[in-house]
């Protein structure tokens, strides 16, 4: 059985707004305003249990999925939301063997979730012209365990990949119609790609850019998340809720 | 690289409304409106090319996605949405290795795509109450080339699943609430449900029993999609869309 | 009480789907699937009833809605949708003594809803280039009764409109942006103007002439609209939805 | 022309956000973040204008739209939305001359928009069993003028109206379903009834409800309202929007 480690990741959870990411062995004692919780105590431990603050309040102890975890980058970059990439994932068909193309990386929050998927066998070459960003994303990466799994390259995409024959491209940058002929010459025939962009103008000028460059299935969509506060008897959609994060358009790549 | 066998499936395509999967040795003329077209001369051509019907007209040859095949089995009996799908994949952490229950099978969709993602080291354990349906979904699944990595059982889920840690549980029934403590035995501690229900009321009392059953991170959303139809200044959200299809509630196991 | 009379519009309503709009002195037998109906038999009849059809059905007999009549002009030209009328009647700040300023007439459904909320004191400069849209919106007025509230002109509101300190303008053109100036001639100072474009290219233009223009309180939104189809324990929203129909510009005159 | 007088409700426009609604006579100067507006010398100029603070920012002076009046009420209680209020009015079909009946009075600002549009020859009658709230609408009512086109009863809607043939009812109380025989008795026949209600139980409840007593036409919408951010070359939607505020329930009374 899973069991809690000195350097596992721990999902502290007490509600949707309240939880932390901790590892027992960097954060040894969790001060939150609902007391201190001992989290070398918990090692050896396993996962779903309960366990008790200093002033007697009570934490579960989980272990993190991958949307935790990105959502845990989401603090220092802007990070694609779980609702978009949950589509992308989908549309591109990722999976394990997969080969990704990715630009840029960011703090590589998106990179870590096709790692995720595309691992054992497959991998995932990231471009990014910010050193920053990259280091970064290269510690996000090396802390999550996932950097075998990934090529991170300091260069720009539309200056071309040095691969080829990818299965599929991410575009979560803010010009992806210059970085096209680029995924095109690098992506195998019928190969998909999925750029995410925040306005409606840099969705109309790509989509007009991928018709150029001959993608087809091109389409571009947008997709809303809202919470159902779904309680015995009163039932009710909640209040809160985010109304845009970006536009996805996808395109097959032909010959 | 990749070209076109006797036995692939291959995606015709001309736009989002006219598309055709078929195999070449099953369907070696394809009839269409807009005329006949050869499939059997596509054999031994790469993906991505452009091949004219009896009537001239062109259609784009690629090769299906996960998500093409899903939609494919769509018109026999009722499937989720890939926009539903793509949301629990990521919010169950489903990849290679995985290993995940399902109840019910129904036409094999989701199993597909579940098997898609957890092969090669994972599995997926399907219940099912109705011959007929999994007599479907085998079919279907062999067709794919991924009946091998799921277990098909003619079982219904309330009664208790063979199988012990998973990592994951995908709930298709009626009434999930039912089958909660079955899912809850078999499942690893920490490990996450996820639950697809029409209705409002499904989702009050699945939300109600799951609490009762010491789930934890319970919330219940809804995805919704709409097409932007991006288009050089004449940009607008497209008027069809689809209202609804299901509430989709999480949840995690505590011990 | 009101009785139905010849002339009277009456709603013969079976559900959401299946209604009609006709006038006993003008359709005395209405023809439906549900078997014919004998309008003249109605009249002197309180609104409200419920009358047999010639196969023995049923239909309930309604005074229509000013929201029925607009829906009835519908099948003709493409009109505002009530949600979005609704909306625009609000934030315009229309009820009886209003003066409005409407370019173009289009088939007069908004036209109509106008009148009848300036009604009795209020009135409705209505600008047209196009006289066979003038003349059909004229009949429709006429048989709505509102007519004498309304002045319809057939001429181009770029060219400026013959009144003066207007409390609102209604543009429904598609180069708004173009009669702006013609607007803030004639609007009185703090007056609002609703604009309704379906395309985001459109708004974006919009707003910015708006603001060359020293409107102040600029403001696009769009309302969306579901059916919760609410039903003892099998409540959910509908399926059936309208993805878009139009933004929807504010804005109010500054000196 | 209109101008500024001691004793008019003056809107004080910075942007969406910062905007205040006073009158010259009850607050001389108007202490913002952004320096102090002597209102006082605003009296006599007309609507329209820009006025600069102790600060030098400028600040437009507007008349305020009954919009904006309605949302000055929403501070103390919880008042419908316009959103949802626009709709309502157009499906009610409320105009000058409608009399209207209102369960409960609330903070008034939903009968201080009926008023407005039903005046001067229609009449709202609002029923409200807390006498601190009806305090409370009636002074809002008589600050807008709109006093003498409502009475207000201090009586359970429930118990029945004294009132008969109303044109239309408009129900914001928690439990709805309870005053239906109320509003079914004094509506005339072919009124039009709408009911506000937060959740899914609510409007199931009421629907049942309502086809027992025979209302028909019967159907529940929600209304959605999104805001886009229009600006040249880099439009998107609106990050900020509000989920979910009611459910609007409709029916019209047969004999």
């Amino acid at each position: 059985m899973d069991v809690i480690g000195e350097n596992t990741f721990i999902l502290v959870y007490r509600d949707r707004r309240r939880k932390w990411i901790v590892r027992p062995g960097e954060t040894p004692r969790l001060h939150t305003h609902l007391g201190i919780l001992d989290c070398k105590a918990l090692v050896g431990e396993p996962f779903g249990i309960t366990a008790k603050t200093s002033l007697n309040d009570e934490l579960v102890i989980l272990k993190p999925t991958i949307e935790d975890m990105i959502l845990k980058l989401t603090r220092r970059t802007q990070v694609i939301y779980p609702k978009d990439l949950g589509m992308i994932m989908v549309k591109c068909g990722i999976h394990s063997g997969s080969m990704v193309l990715e630009s840029g990386t960011g703090s590589g929050a998106t990179t870590a979730l096709l790692a995720y998927l595309v691992m054992p066998s497959g991998h995932v070459f990231s471009y990014e012209v910010r050193g920053d960003f990259q280091e970064n994303a290269r510690k996000n990466l090396a802390r999550l365990g996932l950097l075998e799994f990934v090529t991170l390259r300091l260069s720009d995409a539309k200056e071309g990949f040095q691969e080829k024959d990818a299965d599929a491209g991410i575009l979560d940058i803010g010009d992806p119609w210059e970085a096209l002929p680029s995924f095109r010459r690098s992506l195998r025939p019928s190969g998909v790609i999925a750029a995410v962009t925040p306005t409606t103008n840099q969705a109309e000028r790509l989509v007009e850019k991928m018709k150029e460059e001959r993608f087809v299935a091109v389409e571009t969509i947008e997709i809303l998340m809202r919470h159902l506060e779904a309680r015995s008897g009163m039932t009710r959609p909640s209040n809160a809720m985010v109304g845009h994060t970006a536009y996805l358009t996808f395109g097959r790549k032909t010959l």
